[in-house]
């Protein structure tokens, strides 16, 4: 379902329903760029990556936004899908505290997206628009003190004093004839929004006047106290209207986190921090500052590359072709048939292949997702699906078996089936479903090795950890430093001690050790470790 | 006619052909953004203007580009317009030195740009790509490099060590088979450009080995020297192609540039700034190095904008009413009449209005400079327009007059009409020819006094020169103070001497004395004089 502007406050309840009813949500985003010009740096410490990341989060934009959620249907056995497309533009048409939002857009990430068939026009027409919580706050604090009529005053400009004079000429004429029920009031002519505001100023001056805006004027009238508390409700309920369309797209990441539930993307640091930092709250600038806030708000996240990289029975079917295209074609092959995923009937659009729109990634991922954890679990615990070779058969040719006389299997089920109301015959297709939460509501299941970590390159670490310390697996390029504890082993010692062998970052371990990664190294990680192992307490002052 | 990227090498002869018979060139922008979030500051010095323009040239990006000739037909008796529209694009797929160029969007422009139906799509997906001058001579030195097989080596990753010792081997094998004519060579495999580097890197090494790219693998092989010489031919001529690809728009800038003619603009010191900073060189530190570079450039430069604003009897007109579109508005009524000014038969585009396009704003600003300018020459040299009130007449009837008795006048000039090489008759409109430049070249006409000035607002100027030092109308919000030649006058000394009397600024008058100009002066101007005027010298340390 692809949701713009124009159609999303009145769509928001069937974002909603989805979320709510959902097992889980897969998430995908678009970006207008992702990084500065490429450096040649290959290897960073996890914290420089941090701010890179955060720097990237200060800089674009997600420009469209995928959200697919998965919901079990018991009747049919299967997940049915609902994806969704969101356009996400900064307009400032429909009223917000930063009216002149600036961003960058990165000339590359929009020649990717032509090939993807972007919409741009979509994407500035139709692209709904955001406010971080902050910005909810001063908007909220501003249109209350325009609500209570609490604003400053400005100074008057030399070329408008005549204009004012003559303002306050009219209205004392129109207060001295005493006429104070007179429904029409007074009007005065303004040319721009300064004018308009300095008339403002001028009536609330008056005892007991009102001023109304009106197209090309402002009225000053005498109000009854029905009136005036009319007028009141009215000011509050347009303001309630103006704050839901300038919060907008933020109102969907705040369901999802509020949901609680497991939320599952590709590569997904990048998408988690613009999620945050676009709609949330700018990033923090420490790096355990960002885990806890993410972990906060979204207390589940589950990448599948991670899963493809670290799940040792996925690494062989995967080896190093990771990206979401791969797993996209290996998970259509017959080992990964379980569980059977569909479309909802009210979300055709991809029924046809958009990859690359972030809706079609958002689904693609999280049925991956689902198809990964469901192998998993099958490899692990065999017991738990006692037909795996009856069913695979099924899923080649599903509707020549498990099927009544018609063709059709009438459900142990039917009084799960909300679509079911009606008595009718459901077919069922016999996946299993997915093991993601426990009965107490944790996942010490397949996914808790994966539960909370992301991909992460360039960086000495396996992968990016929401909750724990990152792993550095040993390698030849990798040496532990021990030392003293308490001894402060620094960047600068490193490199004092290291910087011939090489490029290298520091990464610390524990209270006693470091990790010295090294770029690209040259020697003999023994010849290194010889040399260093031993004395290195010696060399650090 | 509106030139996306795919046409535009074959377009551009066009477009040079339009230049090059002109009389005067009229040019318009849209913007990706126009500056930061406002700031409340109303009064400038002209040097931070300059630096607010500066830099707004290096965020934002011109994103399309209106150009309008006109040429003045003899034998139609008016001016043919010749509007071009460009959609301007920095892709980085038609290659490109800075493959990854980084550029600003402010959501408010493009808020605009949606009022006027902007195609979003057509700019990023049609966009023609530019490169500065300082661009193209990187691009052509790489180029050169690679032409020449001058490519410093990289080194070799300890990932591609095992594929580079295959691939040596089976190189070293292909040689030592002795076949040094075969045609076909030894093709290796490179799986992404660092390994097709390695193999290009390590094929050279080989004394009389040529490598050549292909999809998916490299081939080594020996050339005859007639072969290596079609080779090197092919490869020169696919740059020179690439180079104008890549070089694209600016092609434009350098025509108008080069043929020096006079360049109008609405408003257009913004326009100027991004015209050179995007397309030819980075602005400049200074501002005189600015004007300097930009006068060079564009040797003749007019600001209907700043005609209207400093002719009085256009001033008498327009008052503060200066918009583009209040010009098109003004210079359609009958004291406008002259000249005559129609489209090219080729250039039906904006046969209806399309305002806000940069091509029709182009068109506009052109039509009005010409009707601006003769309006102005018949006021001030009424025995050059002797039957203006015929003339007059005829514009609103022109089938009842001044036609022969079939409807059609015959040109007394058929020789200079190219349009008329077969005889036929040409109707005559009878408008009179602008007077734009003398006999000697200069513009000592009505234009003298707008030539290379343009419109500013927000300094306490009353315009921008690009030639001449700029003036200073006296008002009651500026004084000048006076002081012994060589006295340093600083920003620091007049806050001293005058922040009392609030917000100021200072511009350097001549030697002995310099403009002090208040945002908001607040105090009689005499006041302040009185207390400063006679002893500012002394007041000075």
């Amino acid at each position: 379902m692809e949701i713009s502007r124009h159609q999303f406050a009145q769509k928001l309840s069937s974002v909603e329903k989805a979320i709510k009813e959902c097992d889980v949500i897969a998430i995908d985003t678009e970006l207008s760029g992702l990084h500065r010009p490429n450096t040649p740096v290959r290897l960073y410490s996890m914290k420089d990556r941090y701010i890179e990341y955060k720097e990237a989060t200060e800089r674009f934009l997600i420009i469209q936004f995928g959200m697919c959620t998965f919901k079990w249907d018991e009747p049919s056995g299967r997940y049915i899908a609902k994806p969704f497309n969101f356009y996400i533009f900064p307009t400032s048409i429909t009223g917000q505290v930063q009216t002149n939002r600036v961003f960058m857009t990165q000339a590359q990430a929009f020649d990717f997206l032509v090939k993807q068939s972007f919409d741009f026009n979509k994407w500035v027409y139709q692209g709904i628009p955001y406010m971080t919580r902050e910005e909810e706050k001063i908007y909220v604090a501003q249109a209350q003190k325009r609500l209570n009529d609490d604003m400053p005053d400005i100074p008057i400009d030399d070329k408008e004093a005549e204009f004012m004079k003559n303002a306050r000429a009219k209205i004392d004429e129109w207060v001295a004839t005493e006429k104070p029920d007179d429904p029409e009031g007074v009007n005065i002519n303004a040319k721009n929004a300064y004018q308009r505001r300095l008339i403002y100023q001028e009536i609330r001056k008056y005892e007991g006047l009102t001023a109304i805006g009106m197209q090309g004027f402002i009225r000053a009238q005498k109000f009854t106290q029905k009136q005036e508390e009319e007028r009141t409700k009215e000011k509050l309920e347009k303001f309630e209207k103006d704050l839901t369309t300038a919060i907008g797209f933020r109102k969907v990441i705040d369901m999802i986190s509020d949901s609680g539930k497991t939320v599952v993307g590709h590569n997904m640091l990048l998408d988690v921090c613009h999620m945050i930092g676009q709609f949330v709250e700018p990033l923090p600038d420490t790096l355990t500052d960002f885990k806890s806030l993410a972990h906060r708000l979204f207390p589940s996240m589950i990448d599948t590359k991670n899963m493809c990289i670290s799940e040792p029975e996925l690494q062989t079917i995967f080896g190093t072709s990771t990206a979401l295209e791969q797993l996209r074609f290996e998970t259509s092959k017959n080992i990964f048939s379980n569980p059977r995923i569909d479309m909802h009937p009210e979300f055709p659009r991809y029924i046809t292949d958009m990859a690359h729109e972030a809706g079609y990634d958002a689904y693609m991922t999280g049925a991956a997702f689902l198809k990964l954890t469901s192998f998993l679990d099958k490899s692990r615990n065999p017991e738990k699906y006692p037909d795996v070779e009856e069913e695979e058969k099924v899923e080649e040719e599903p509707k020549a078996k498990k099927t009544d006389a018609d063709g059709w299997d009438i459900s142990d089920h039917e009084e799960d089936n909300e679509w079911n109301l009606e008595e009718e015959e459901v077919y069922n297709y016999g996946s299993t479903r997915v093991d993601l939460i426990n009965a107490n509501g944790s996942m010490d299941n397949v996914l808790k090795n994966v539960n909370n970590k992301v991909a992460i390159v360039r960086t000495a670490y396996d992968y990016f950890d929401f909750v724990s310390p990152e792993v550095i697996t040993p390698q030849s390029n990798v040496i532990r430093v021990s030392y003293p504890s308490g001894t402060e082993f620094t960047k600068e010692t490193a490199s004092r001690l290291f910087s011939k062998y090489g490029k290298h970052i520091v990464e610390p371990n524990d209270d006693m050790s470091s990790y010295v990664v090294f770029e690209n190294l040259k020697e003999n990680i023994q010849d290194v470790e010889n040399f260093i192992i031993e004395p290195v307490s010696k060399h650090l002052e």
